[in-house]
């Protein structure tokens, strides 16, 4: 909710249902946390594709009118965040083309690696680039692809992307999803009926009432159609590395993501916190609400009861008016506060998920110190992260990242607590199933498990265009909302 | 959320800040839980009030540009819930006029029961209304009042309603707060340096960082100008009745409301009903957000662990197409979706605040069985509510409350739980100092505290004007949610 | 279009036909030109009146939704225009106020001289008022009459109002017309198959298809019932004074106003303007659209032919983006475009309907010579106007007024033309039968023919109310528009 | 205004002047008249090229802020009208992408002939269509050029499509302009100070204050630079065959056109008119505002006076809604009301540019008559127009052309008119310097001066493209507004 890492994009489709885009509307709002910018549906009724997309949530950009310009029985749906600069509905997924393959529509999560190399090759010989997204390169290879047929042709413009990617697309009579090699992001399969669907999260398929079947392989490539579904794996094989912060931070609890429930990893985690580093103390209080799950497992590990000491504002809307004067810890006040009676006298354990910068974490110390806590001790669920994310996670630059840049003892002492501790990586491993060997850990250490292009100045201008105002290796600044810059007090 | 009692107002009140618009915008956020229909707010400038009203969320309702029209060191305001066919902002809050006593404006917590009466006579001398509420007959009042100045105008205004009432009023130059000689509805007052606030809830204090000082007395009328805070009592004094349901459900957890902390009297309530209705489980799972502290309160209680088993999806908006296909439970699982590692194969203890018709308790129930649970025992931390209420919450009437028209087992065959237990009323009263002799439980018992006019017909005169499709005893119809009507399965 | 006096509003009503409101709204839309700020519309269905308010133009205001939610057989309505100071809704009409005569709705156009007053002895008596309009002294007065019955009500409060005013008034049954006794503004009587029309202008009844009855004589009140049409003359004689600036500007000249056609007065002044001022000159301009009946009189009385030598853009909107470099002429060459081939090289008589600061025709002036002519010879078709109007007319201060500090040489010089010349008064009023025994003449003369009260304090005590920015002994400042200010070169 | 041809669109360019997107944003607005429906600019600092584009009208599309988004001293613009199904701003212009060559920006005023075979041609190699306006295929013809520097690659581009085109456009710092060999659309050259100013009309340099130099040239092609303008010829020269409906129909009067004042011509076809088809008659009336010239010249030949006998309602908007009864002449009432104090018991001469389908003028007679009209003969400017057009004006098919399906006999009784008379095609070419030999006259004739491709289905192709319902030789249908399908009595 703050100070975090940011998910980019959630993607959903479904074959042969007659409510197709209803439910991809269900789907997506579902799947909103994964990207509240903008939203976007596409739907064939096996002669047309249709599509709409608009800025902000899924219920503010669809209404029943607008549904119904979207007939046919299959559809796909995007959500999608994106920094500041380029917040414009070009950008919205998905993509829908015409080409000599036909009518194409794609929905993208994650980050192509050399999407400014290949777009720059094919704006050489002549192609007309109408948005920032590194997505487009794709549409663009595919309608120049000389290979025969629709799904030849996908086969054909994928093979030249490297990165991170789950994608779902769709011609005028199949739905597709894909997952990279490495398998960073997910996407699920699931049923509804005879109808099939395709999503990031479990949890889309909870709200329309469908069964969770698997999760599309890492490599492997989905065909939906009317002859059922159809699975093949046409790229070199890797070694797989999935996002191990989706289970930290970003899935919705009640999913299951790469095949477990995030809701027990989260858990779990908590429990390894409170045995890697214990304190004595009167109450663990959770930062709500992504710290919740942990602080269940810090709870029940150590014996100290869990109380929700800090109540979340539900209204907080996306604009807001702040006082000139200066109101201690106000940017934060307004989406916490402090239950006196909970803390007051007391030793608190505040759990959180992950520290990005510090900066919240920092007022949310003092604010609980304010409302009367005797000591505080800070306890995260995951290890400190060093290094910003190249497939598909919205973070800041490095030289922004307290845990890359403070040591332990100068963030305590940043934060001003009694006590600071971070879960270890090891820890952190042994809570997933497969462990390292399944898992991108490259926020934690650095270590990137798909190379970036040799011409880096290649891949930077691709960056460059995406945000204009940086100019960093990093690709994707991250944009500090100004209630936070302007709150920070020192 | 669903299927509850909702509070009809929040009030909010500023005198001596050079910001007070902008203080009253962050109160009335801080009081959004009380009314979300529509937002207002008048401020003074000493010289003149101006004023602005609009339907919607604070935040929508005012920009930065909105309160830069509102000068000045003294400001009240108002949130307001409302049922739908009066829905206008016209009826929205402040009500500010010009009269012979000056300019004058007033905000209104509560429900004036001799309203429709007291309208008739001044329509028959001349009065002309303006809205459909019963505030405004206050506002006739005052500015025919033969009283000299102000405040004596003011005095004699109020002299002549009845019922439930916390009003926050402002003249060009003085602040008022004036709670009714029963004391229904809560009012606080608070400090932020100098300057003077008064407000609904705490919380809202704790936003702009002020501090509570104490609550307006049931039956006291004070005054905040240049010349510091006057208190005077001129109503006949009555038995305090302060409305429980405060503590039961309105109120925000992080507030203290009539004097004591709302988290908790509710953690004790659950704590209370652990005692009276224990049962053998493996989990107990709030229904959020409501049910949260009560369920802290009965795991401690029982021993038996809490975990969230339902989450909540944050990003509800107010609009929200539904499938033409039935979905099973499908209104309720836009909102809440179960966490079936959690669930799947455990006894479950739901813990809820308040049951007012029951059909979302039974959807929940199912869905939470669909999930896998066992066993199903839904705890409430509250008596049966029996009863409307007329003194300032919008309740459904009498035949609509499952706990006036059903036995406890109707009630748990229809939940489909395999045990249902209710706070006994000894058992809430215990809870809150002063008990029966401080608190009005009549929704959960049939007795009024305040009378309602003899001419019962002259009183539902104004009830059909507020909601012209009624006609029944009770005063207003609770208008059922789309989504609730039509997600109903038998 | 620029630099004119600007009539208040425009009233219709209709009794007796099942698509009432659809007629009030083409009836509206034949009256734009009275009043471009707000529309509004009321409709009775025979037992409740509903009304429907919104600024901007009539078919902005209303759409086929809106009209829907006015049923019944009866309706009336209202364009307005208004300074800038108080352009709000509140003040737009219909006022539809419930009491204790049952349901009233009022549509006014002209003024009340003595609202202040009258205003103020309601407010010392406990009226509440809800808007700045003189208008709504009326309705109070008849909330307040102690008369038995709607129509006596509406005698009685219209018995204590003095000044300019032509009342379309509705019951929930009945449709009333009123005109003052001095007659001041038009208001016609029509028939619809069964059905009665009221209006400002016949213009309205040509569009909606009926038939022209005759005028609401001065100090006619007329009811339209379901027992037909009613006139009684409740009211003192006065001595005739209607506005004679309807014939010279305000009206559309497709209508018939006072019982003449303003297209054969508006001619009839261009021949007489020939006939008192001719000039050697080699074509006639308009300036579009409100010279061109002159014109084609001043044409046809000189035998100098009339070209449309000024283009007017029929694109002109309500908000305009002036570049920062000064263009010559800029402000009024946004509205009209010199025909080069007409006027270059020719001697120009331009004939405009009147002159208010003379700003706008300098610059038209100019922009003729810079086009090529050899003379512009100025020629106005009424008499210099030297004084505001009290009586429903928007007008500046006199001190703004060219033709009241300014004599006719001055007035030639600062336009720089050849020769300047304004119709003569007894030229003016020849042209109409009555002439000055008939018609109100104050703004070329000074001679009121409605005194003001005696307490002009009070009186201006409501102009301050209308215009809070404004102080001097004129009622109501002009606005002008921002184009103007800016583009005004010397 | 009614039942015309509609041309598609105006264009205009300015180069070297600080307020360039200002006065873009005059020139549009001078041109608003050329194409209502949608509005863009794009502008360059000599760095970027930024733009924005709009449905509506230009002063609704952009305002102060839109404007300030467009910094430098380069600018173009465009304003378009289109047929109802493609009504999209994905469809307005400017074009602006990114490509090999640089940034490029083009605006279009015509129609391509061969668009759609080289569009099928394109898409088979693997081009992204974005829009279905012709225009785009130069886009990709310029990104995909082998030439070297944007220059060669847009004369490359421009060399490969055929038909009707006068583009304005941009490199990031060089203005272009361009008129096909036949020189159908009108582009003239105008200067400000030291800027450059390309524009449809001459209108549009008036507004800004800006001298007319010379037209562009069929087959030239200019560039505006640092180092002044540059003419080239680098197409095929063919036959001049400019489009005399711009004289006839289009332009404003106060423009030149093809070097010849509009207004001169259009005062001449009245002139000519008379002499071709006297009549005795009281009156001559202009159906406005198209018929004024001719009217103007009809009179002056004939010596019959000319009066305004039909009053044009100025705040006619886009939507309207119709009362359920049959109303007589309703459609055109809204537009038009006569004056019956000019027309009652007089012999009426209506003078009108074209006639379309008939159905306007029919029910302008009817309403003339009923205003009195003793006779009622109708002259029109113009020959009979019996073909559609395919160098960009938007007409019906053939078939619903009365010229091209009845004979005069017919039409007269069709339109229930005394007599009617239409221009020769002598008369015509006689009233424009070089006459037929200058002048495309297709639209009254049938015969091409550029030949359709021999494929035409590909041709229809794009037709369909752009008018998915259609499906007839022709390559656009004529969008009936609502208004006047309802509103055909017969």
């Amino acid at each position: 909710m703050l100070d975090k890492f940011r998910d980019e994009c959630g993607v959903f489709g479904i074959f042969g249902h007659p409510e197709a885009a209803n439910l991809t509307y269900l789907g997506l709002y579902a799947l909103q946390h994964r990207g509240q910018e903008s939203a976007g549906i596409a739907a064939s009724d096996g002669i047309q594709i249709r599509h709409r997309k608009a800025m902000g949530y899924v219920n503010e950009a669809f209404d029943a009118t607008a549904l119904g310009t979207l007939p046919g029985t299959m559809a796909i749906g995007h959500v999608r965040y994106s920094t500041a600069g380029e917040s414009r509905v070009a950008n919205a997924q998905p993509i829908v083309i015409d080409s000599t393959h036909g009518q194409f529509a794609i929905c993208h999560n994650g980050n192509l690696i050399n999407a400014g190399e290949v777009r720059d090759a094919l704006v050489k010989v002549g192609a007309i680039f109408q948005t920032s997204s590194d997505t487009e390169v794709v549409v663009h290879l595919f309608a120049r692809s000389r290979e025969d047929g629709s799904e030849h042709a996908i086969v054909d413009a994928i093979s030249q992307v490297r990165g991170a990617f789950s994608f779902v697309m769709m011609t005028k009579d199949r739905l597709i999803g894909v997952r990279d090699p490495n398998g960073f992001r997910p996407l699920a399969i699931g049923r509804l009926g005879d109808a099939w669907v395709l999503c990031s999260e479990t949890c889309a398929l909870d709200l329309i009432g469908a069964t969770y079947v698997r999760d599309v392989e890492p490599g492997e490539l989905v065909v939906m159609s009317a002859s059922g579904m159809k699975s093949i794996k046409p790229f070199a094989p890797a070694p797989a590395s999935q996002c191990i912060f989706e289970h930290v931070y970003f899935a919705r609890p009640d999913s299951y993501v790469f095949g477990e429930s995030v809701n027990e990893v989260r858990t779990q985690l908590g429990r390894q916190l409170a045995k890697e580093a214990p304190v004595e103390a009167d109450v663990v209080i959770p930062i709500p609400d992504s710290g919740v799950c942990a602080a269940v497992g810090f709870a029940e590990a150590s014996g100290i009861p869990m109380r929700m000491g800090l109540i979340r504002n539900h209204y907080v809307g996306r604009t807001f008016i702040e006082p000139q004067q200066s109101i201690r810890h106000f940017g934060v006040r307004v989406k916490l506060n402090p239950v006196k009676s909970i803390i007051d006298g007391r030793r608190v354990i505040l759990v959180d998920d992950s520290i990005v910068r510090g900066t919240t974490s920092r007022k949310i110390v003092r604010m609980v110190r304010g409302a009367g806590a005797r000591e505080v001790h800070m306890r995260i669920s995951c290890p400190p992260t060093v290094s910003p994310c190249f497939y598909g996670v919205d973070t800041p630059r490095r030289s922004e990242l307290i845990g890359a840049t403070h040591s332990l003892e100068e963030i305590r002492k940043y934060l001003d607590a009694d006590s600071v501790a971070y879960l270890s990586l090891e820890g952190l491993t042994s809570c997933v199933s497969g462990g390292s060997t399944k898992y991108c850990t490259s926020c934690y250490t650095g270590v990137y498990p798909v190379d970036f292009p040799r011409d880096e100045t290649a891949y930077l201008q691709l960056a460059l265009k995406l945000n204009p105002d940086g100019g960093n290796v990093e690709p994707r600044e991250f944009a500090f909302p100004a209630l936070e810059k302007d709150s920070v007090t020192s």
